[in-house]
């Protein structure tokens, strides 16, 4: 097992990574009160539910099983936990157990947040996806039909464990959705990263522990010394959303639950890639090299084809990252170098937006 | 115009307490972006709403208008503020502005708390209760159907705004539901200035505005400094709930929206001075001080009579201040002394509980 830390002043916390985690027992140090809520969906609680309940013994345990899905992600699913805690009277010292991949994580935190204005969490995520970015740094929250992640909190977990054993009944979609934010952290911010998942990726989608085990911990690692530089994304920060401008556009627009958030992603970073091409930042090889790496990982590397620029456009205008009506972009500098800015012609994403079959072709 | 200062930090915020107020333009210099959203309710917003909109020249000034009462504070409404600020595209920089009572401040704070993980809010509090209390101190939430301000998150104002104009068309009962609080004050911390009220209830009832101006002044500066101490409420803030969880559970039985909060709070403080004075802390004239006073002001002192024991029991055992499966509560270790504890046998808390018409009464 190997142990990082996010480093917060009184809010720090460990991530543990390793195989067989969900069997030892690592929990029970950091849970405060005798009341545990554990927050599982209906994949996944059948395969681990019992098994994490095994470390808790001697607690309060109850467990909430939510349904499967991006589109159950909510204000009335999260008001479902906070039901179960009332139900259960769970008082202020209870702590609230994420066990499920990002979905579950965000909704579970956001709950942990607003509960009687703040409980603790721990998060126990079961997807790739969930170990190398969502349970990590705080971010809760649920989506809004007019807008993704809209609403929410920054609440900081107790404790995260990455177990590596439940990646094993992880299906291939996935797994390739969770590689799409790994790469991220290669394209911002680490280049000899990049290029160590160019010649692991075979052994990434094959699942050899080993492999999956140093892509957690770096993506990990990167992420920790980010947000401990800026936790409430007032600047660095927001390089962690690479391709999440676009992705986010995508999956407003096909509802929730249709393209999975990493797939979103991955088609999100080659459009910032392409874009940052046409800036001159990118050459036609680096585009290249984005858009294979992609490919190999499994995910798909174009918008879907009825997006239209303008569509594109008028749901980008509602994200995050808009300031005083200006539209803020994550683009690469470089490969292994992230940029926020807003300094881009609109033409220009213009003919991202419309590249179609042609994107990531810069002649 | 007098101004106190709530003391914490980065989150240090001026309250302005004076005649005419809203028709300052205050606002402005508190103000960091261009969008702002005003959120009212249909009694208050024909009084006052255009009165604001004035101060307000130079930004986008959207407004949302809620459904008046208690009974409306719940998720479903806090939503409602969600879709407006996203259907008029507000961003990250934008300001909530609530022009209202408790009801409007809490659920204005609380969307403010969570729209896109937090964003500012200032408070225009129009009714005594909020001006003496739930505008100050970064309370926000709303009720559950299994307990009041379940869900919620603290989220300190820009700035309160405290106009006493506003009060000349409270109702009666609401009215004496702000005193409840202002009581509150003096019982838990300031016996000279319980003293004061108890000189001064008929020139408050009066709405002469200099006694109305003193109330709110030396209120504030009471929770002000509580607040100061304990921001979260893990220690002496706790005080600032005196017959809140007798209240809390009298409301929740009750439905909410039938009894008003702060009348509540008035016949709960007499069922902790009752208790107090069982356990011997207060004497029987103590006692009739407390229940005069409450009298004078309008309020309520007496539950209603078909609530049980039992009931009571089962509904403040959800009560945020449960620890461990501890009823804690805020009594009287004297007048002017407020007292935070589990430690009281539970046949005096019986004999309060069932004290029915005798309640005050300790022979």
């Amino acid at each position: 097992m190997q142990t990082l830390t996010v480093d917060l002043g009184d809010r720090s916390y460990p991530i543990q990574i390793g195989q067989g985690l969900l069997s030892q027992p690592l929990l029970a140090p950091y849970i405060k009160g005798r009341q545990v809520m554990v927050v599982s969906n209906e994949t996944v609680a059948p395969l681990y539910l019992d098994q994490l309940k095994q470390q808790l013994d001697g607690f309060q345990v109850d467990a909430l099983i939510l349904p499967d899905g991006e589109q159950f992600k909510d204000l009335s699913h999260v008001n479902s936990i906070f039901d179960a805690l009332l139900e259960k009277r769970h008082n202020r010292t209870t702590t609230l157990i994420a066990l499920g991949g990002g979905v579950v994580g965000d909704m579970t935190g956001f709950a942990a947040a607003c509960y009687q204005r703040g409980v603790a969490f721990i998060q126990v995520p079961t997807t790739l996806l969930s170990q190398v970015d969502s349970s990590v740094g705080g971010k809760t929250g649920v989506n809004h039909p007019l807008g993704k992640n809209m609403i929410g909190a920054f609440h900081q977990p107790q404790l995260v464990v990455a177990d590596t054993d439940v990646l094993s009944t992880l299906p291939e979609r996935e797994l390739s959705a969770g590689l799409a934010e790994v790469i991220k952290y290669g394209l911002i911010h680490d280049l000899a990263f990049l290029k160590w998942l160019e010649d692991n990726m075979e052994r990434l989608r094959a699942r050899e522990p080993e492999a999956l085990a140093y892509a957690i911990y770096r993506s990990c690692e990167i992420k920790a010394e980010i947000v401990a530089q800026d936790e409430r994304e007032s600047g660095v920060r927001a390089l962690l959303n690479l391709g999440h401008t676009f992705g986010h556009a995508i999956e407003t627009d096909r509802g929730y639950g249709d393209w999975l958030h990493g797939e979103a992603v991955g088609a999100g970073t080659l459009m910032a890639a392409d874009l940052s091409a046409r800036l001159g930042w990118l050459s036609q090889q680096d585009l290249d090299r984005v858009r294979r790496l992609l490919e190999v990982a499994g995910l798909p590397v174009k918008p879907p084809m009825e997006m239209t620029p303008e569509r594109f456009k008028s749901l980008m205008a509602v994200d995050k990252k808009v300031l005083d009506g200006q539209l803020r972009l994550v683009l690469l500098k470089a490969l292994g170098q992230g940029v926020v800015t807003s300094d881009f012609p609109t033409e220009q994403l213009d003919a991202t937006l419309s590249a179609g079959d042609q994107l990531g072709q810069l002649a």
